[in-house]
Parts: structure tokens; C-alpha cells; sequence
């Protein structure tokens, strides 16, 4: 009996997204070719033009994807404004965790995307960065935050919570559960209201 | 009566640093050649290595110069440590904020370093992060911070703190003393000991 397998498109599309994102990581966007990124999949560079309309197209389709899965994969949980953001610590820190090569991906080759595509994937950042600004605005109304400047410390905080792709590795003197208290507990501090 | 003028290694030298940093921030390391750099400085390819052993060299040396400088650049002010950590915060953010590309590529660029070169690199950013984490440290041992895990605390605050980066604008709605102080007033919040 035939087993059932997926398409062509179903195998080859999602094995291209993930050889370009090893490939663009590993030696930046600028330094691959359409021809590496065909031999890493195992296919003539001719054939990648079925999936894909081109490099760029493979860059913004891993940004866009990144950033919506970002903000599908979090909702505020009905909940005081402290215990939302520590739902969004958490959150963060695992789903970038898991994914570092689309961190570094997001961060350093924004300065690759076409303005069109530059536009789309700023507007879903401020989207995620707009959904920690309403939980500290809503923690500054009820008086646990006192926040200054809430955009300021939005960005402040992504940014801390961000680094620690840069640092931490499995197996290491902490694991992910120690890492999360520590980043929660200073998040909270830094945007407590005095008691 | 002729001017005296600096010699050609004295002139060249730096010109070709700066145009290698340059088109390492706009390209990435490993999409720049040293024929480009060569023309972004306006001499012969050959006559680049006059200078540099190549472009390893010139990115080590970018990276290391970055760190020694910010290094040399900050000595901790004789006072409590609640005072240093301000100092630490405000130098930071304003050192970085003037070598934005330097910044940038100390981050992205790491990937592409010779392990020799590489072990330096870490070995000094390493010494920079002593440098707040004795900070931290000190104040802890005075009982006016309170942080669990001063390594983490170290990362996680120079993550937020350089993450400025990314998002100043000079000109934009925030000038760079309220930046300052936005930043400090958080730094201190996250470490600071219950009172």
C-alpha cells in the first residue's frame, strides 16, 4: 500500500525557510546565494523559484513569521497588571530561547529589508512592543508601577529580556526556570512603584 | 615654507579603519572584500596590506579597540556604590550611543572571528562586566542592592542598557539627559534592596 506523504511544496518549502535561516545566521543575508541555499536543501537553484520569489522574500517571510508568532502565541492573562508581566517575561524568555537564530536574524539584518518590507515588520514590533506598554500603563493607573516613561522602559525591558540569547546555554550553571525568576523579579523591581 | 602634514601610514590607517567599519555595519563582515574596502578608501587593493594582515585583522581590531577604549574610557568614582552604578549607567549609554556601528558590529560580528581572536574578545568583555558586577557585588555586600545572581543581574542590565542603541534617535522626542536618567532610575530600581 502507498504510504501518504506530503507534496513537494509541503517537504521543500519549510526545509528552504529552514536553510536559509541557518545560512543567513551563520554568514549574514548579504554573503549567501540563492545557489548555497539551493545545495543546503538538496535542490538545483532553479527549482527554490517555485517557493520563493527570491532572497529577500525569504528574509521578510522569516521576519513577518517570527514577529506573528510572537505576538499569536501570547495573550494577557485576565489578571493584576504584575502577574501580566510576569505571563510576558516568561513568555518572552521562552519563545526566544528557543529560537535564536531568528533573534539574531531580527535584530541584524533589518538593515536588508526592502522599505516595503521594512514597514511591515516595524509595524508588528510596535505591535508587540504595544502590548508590554498596556500592561504597564494599566499598572501605573492602579499604582503598583510607577514608569516615567512608558515606551522608554517597554523598549528598556525587551532589550533586557532579549539578552539573554546571547548568554545563556542548556546545561549551564542556571536553567531556564532560575533564569526566568531572576529576569522577573528585576523586571518587576524596575518598574515597581515605590511601597 | 612646507606643512608639515602626517605620514601616509598615519592618514591611511585610520581612514581605512573607518571605512571598514563602515561597510562591515552597511554589508556584514563576510559580504565586504577587501577590494571594496579598498576602493571605499580610494587606493590599490594591494596597498591595504600595507596596513592590515587582512580582513580579520581589521575586524579584531575594530572589536578589540572598541572594548579596550570603553575599558580605558571608565574608571569607577571613589563614592557609594549606588553613586558607581549611576556612573556606569550614564557612561555606558553615552558611549555607545556615539559608535553606533561599532556597537553593532561588536554584537553581530562575533560569529566571525578567528578563535583565537574570538578568545580575546571575551576575555575583555568579560573584564568589562567585572567591572559592574563589582559594582553590584559591593553594593549587595553594603545592603543597599539586592540581587541573587550578580552575574545575571550584570548581563540583564547591560542588555537593557545598551539596547538604547537601537531605538535613539538624536532630534527624537526624548534628548539624551532624559535618556540618562530614564535608564538609571530603572537600573537602580531593578537591584535596589527593599527598603
Amino acid at each position: 500500500m502507498a504510504r501518504k506523504q506530503g507534496s513537494h511544496a509541503e517537504i521543500t518549502g519549510p526545509r528552504l525557510r529552514q536553510a536559509a535561516l541557518r545560512l543567513f545566521a551563520r554568514h549574514g543575508f548579504a554573503a549567501v546565494s540563492m545557489r548555497q541555499i539551493a545545495a543546503e536543501v538538496g535542490v538545483q537553484a532553479g527549482a527554490l523559484y517555485l517557493y520563493t520569489a527570491d532572497k529577500q522574500a525569504l528574509l521578510f517571510d522569516l521576519m513577518r513569521d517570527h514577529l506573528e508568532d510572537l505576538l499569536a502565541d501570547w495573550s494577557p492573562p485576565d489578571a493584576p497588571a504584575e502577574r501580566q508581566l510576569e505571563s510576558f517575561v516568561r513568555h518572552h524568555i521562552r519563545y526566544h530561547l528557543d529560537r535564536p537564530d531568528l533573534v539574531f536574524i531580527a535584530y541584524m539584518e533589518l538593515r536588508n529589508l526592502d522599505p516595503a518590507n521594512f514597514a511591515v515588520i516595524e509595524r508588528l514590533r510596535r505591535d508587540y512592543e504595544d502590548q508590554l506598554e498596556a500592561i504597564l500603563k494599566r499598572g501605573q493607573a492602579q499604582g503598583v508601577f510607577e514608569v516615567p516613561d512608558t515606551k522608554l522602559a517597554t523598549l528598556a525591558l525587551i532589550a533586557m529580556l532579549t539578552g539573554v540569547t546571547t548568554w545563556y546555554r542548556e546545561g549551564g550553571r542556571l536553567d531556564r526556570a532560575a533564569v526566568e525568576d531572576h529576569y522577573w523579579r528585576m523586571a518587576c523591581k524596575a518598574v515597581a512603584a515605590a511601597r
